[in-house]
């Protein structure tokens, strides 16, 4: 990896944009990106100045998550434009880095479309360039605006549902910074309430099996100076029997237009215990997420990834030994279930936060006006 | 461990007494122990010739599990009579060996009694230690009887509840041979209904922290040749969500007068999500751990762990890092909640069976009543 460089995070702006971020040393504009395979062990960050190092990135998941990797994709236009590489054919290797990432591919075609424009309007590759980075930017700086609003729509509702301040939130999995251009979805919404002094506590879920809540999310809340205790996952029963969970807050992968909302697995349980001990479970998502084509939860495929993500360990500091390259802790041979994602029911949701407001109780119809509200906005 | 040999599983005789057996080869008794520690990865069995290594595979966890713990502790003392060590000195050790199991202590003085009484009466020294060996054998079979006599109860009322057959039962940690002189508690159950041939599939909880049903349960339904699928904790929500789970069946660690079941950090949740989705949640356990000095659920004290153990990751295959003797998978000073385990009210019980039947609904009068039968059916 010629191309990529090592840096240690003494000198980095990790409150900023710790997942991504375009610099312009003198040597020429590189691309920053927080390595995300090394987390929480080390703080490395990948210094990109080509679109094939940062293909590679992608592709080795250092840096992950939808709303970043379409920021990474348009940012990446940018720099093979900037440096003078064929931007078609980067654009092609970045499209293709992660075939379903559909994010990429949209970040990708933003910032070729804009540099395509550009250059057939005054035929200037530097004015070309340009376009590609200012579009770039706005695609980050969007995706950061939208953070910000849901974290303050967030906030707001939970000064509604607990008027006493002092907020116990559980959460799940990994919605902060480090895969959005922003500061995240739920996350953002706690971190908004510790800035605020309401957060007495954030409860992190180590989200098996791929532990994106102790690797990442404690990560950070570390970061952030938050009050925070780490958690596994089934132990989050106790936490509401003994009433020290005052809100759930979690992200969505994709929200149908009932409302259902498919999530990291470990949320449904989460939704049924919140609704058992009678605690807010609140989802945290843009309206992106939402897919008017997808009816309900029913229709809603879930992903069955590889049974050894449950059968094996993986570790960046350990020596690797099993079939999906980890430490069996598990018999050989041993079946796992194994899905992606679960699907919770709208009338388990007490509200939906996106960037334009909530919806609270979750009704297609009620998603549906905010959808068309946010064209609305987007076209004015 | 001079007194220590490894041997390969090939010549063991796994189903019958897979935690421990006496045997008595040409060179002198023996006492062979499954060495839990290297588990699934490797079957190694442990022969211990003298009350010194047994102390050891004690200490070092190689054998494990309440009811187990006494019977090793019964065979240590024999062990010692037999070999014609000082049996005394031998008892001292063994009971000290894990300072906080009751079982163990119990066990090491029902042989020591035992080899007492039968050396006051003859005083020959080979009678003393075969009683000794006796009254271990004894514990043993007692231990067996109870574990099938739960099975029967068990499955009896599984064909009472889901009178269909072809049943999906989902556990939690580890309830079978390995903790038990016999098949176990629930794992025992849904033993027989495989079989009996009414078992479609087992489902087992990894069980975070320490993944005993990754790393003990599985090994024991893939020994019996069971069918089961290994999931994370948190994917329970979807298979009952999908209709998959007909009943869950779990230990106890102790129950309380009024029913509330102490067990397994992670049992709680799966009682919520079962009456959530109207299924069955059984817990089967010997009368012995019905504490009558603890009237309820809110008076049982929870012990907490270490945070090592959510924090970081333990493979015997892996080399170790961190503070816990660990891989790290959290940020460094990372604070957990940790949980033994946690406490399910009686109201989420559908049944409790033990060897002297099982009580249904769950209440201090029905379970107050069976225990009063067993100590009769004792007397008598």
């Amino acid at each position: 990896m010629a191309d990529q460089q090592a840096r240690t995070g003494e000198d980095s702006k990790p409150t900023e944009t710790p997942a991504i971020r375009w610099e312009e040393p003198p040597e020429g504009p590189v691309l920053v990106l927080l390595d995300q395979t090394r987390l929480p062990a080390e703080e490395v960050e990948l210094v990109c100045t080509d679109a094939s190092a940062l293909v590679e990135a992608i592709r080795s998941l250092a840096v992950r998550g939808a709303p970043v990797l379409g920021i990474a994709g348009a940012y990446g236009v940018a720099l093979a434009a900037a440096r003078g590489f064929d931007v078609d054919e980067a654009a092609n290797a970045l499209a293709g880095a992660r075939p379903t990432a559909v994010n990429l591919g949209l970040g990708v075609r933003r910032a070729r479309a804009a540099h395509r424009a550009e250059f057939a309007r005054s035929g200037d590759e530097g004015r070309a360039a340009a376009a590609a980075l200012a579009a770039a930017r706005a695609l980050h700086e969007e995706d950061r605006a939208a953070s910000a609003r849901m974290a303050a729509h967030g906030l707001a509702l939970l000064g509604e549902l607990l008027p006493g301040g002092g907020h116990r939130i559980l959460t799940h999995c990994n919605t902060g910074a480090l895969v959005s251009g922003g500061e995240g979805t739920a996350f953002a919404v706690a971190l908004a309430a510790h800035r605020a002094g309401e957060l007495r506590r954030l409860w992190v879920d180590e989200t098996r099996p791929l532990l994106q809540g102790a690797r990442l999310t404690a990560y950070e809340a570390a970061r952030n100076g938050m009050a925070y205790t780490l958690l596994t996952d089934n132990a989050a029963g106790s936490l509401f029997a003994s009433g020290e969970v005052d809100a759930v807050l979690i992200g969505a992968d994709r929200i149908a237009a009932d409302g259902s909302v498919a999530n990291k697995v470990g949320s449904y349980p989460l939704a049924v215990l919140a609704r058992y001990h009678h605690v807010p479970f609140i989802v945290v998502a843009p309206l992106t997420t939402v897919d008017p084509q997808t009816p309900d939860g029913a229709s809603i495929e879930v992903e069955q990834r590889p049974g050894y993500e449950v059968t094996e360990i993986t570790s960046p500091q350990a020596a690797v030994a099993g079939a999906g390259g980890g430490i069996p802790v598990a018999p050989l041979g041993t079946q796992a279930y194994n899905p992606a994602f679960d699907v919770t029911p709208p009338e388990l949701v007490t509200a939906i936060v996106t960037e334009e407001g909530a919806v609270s109780p979750v009704t297609a119809e009620a998603l549906a006006e905010l959808c068309a509200r946010s064209r609305q906005v987007t076209i004015s």
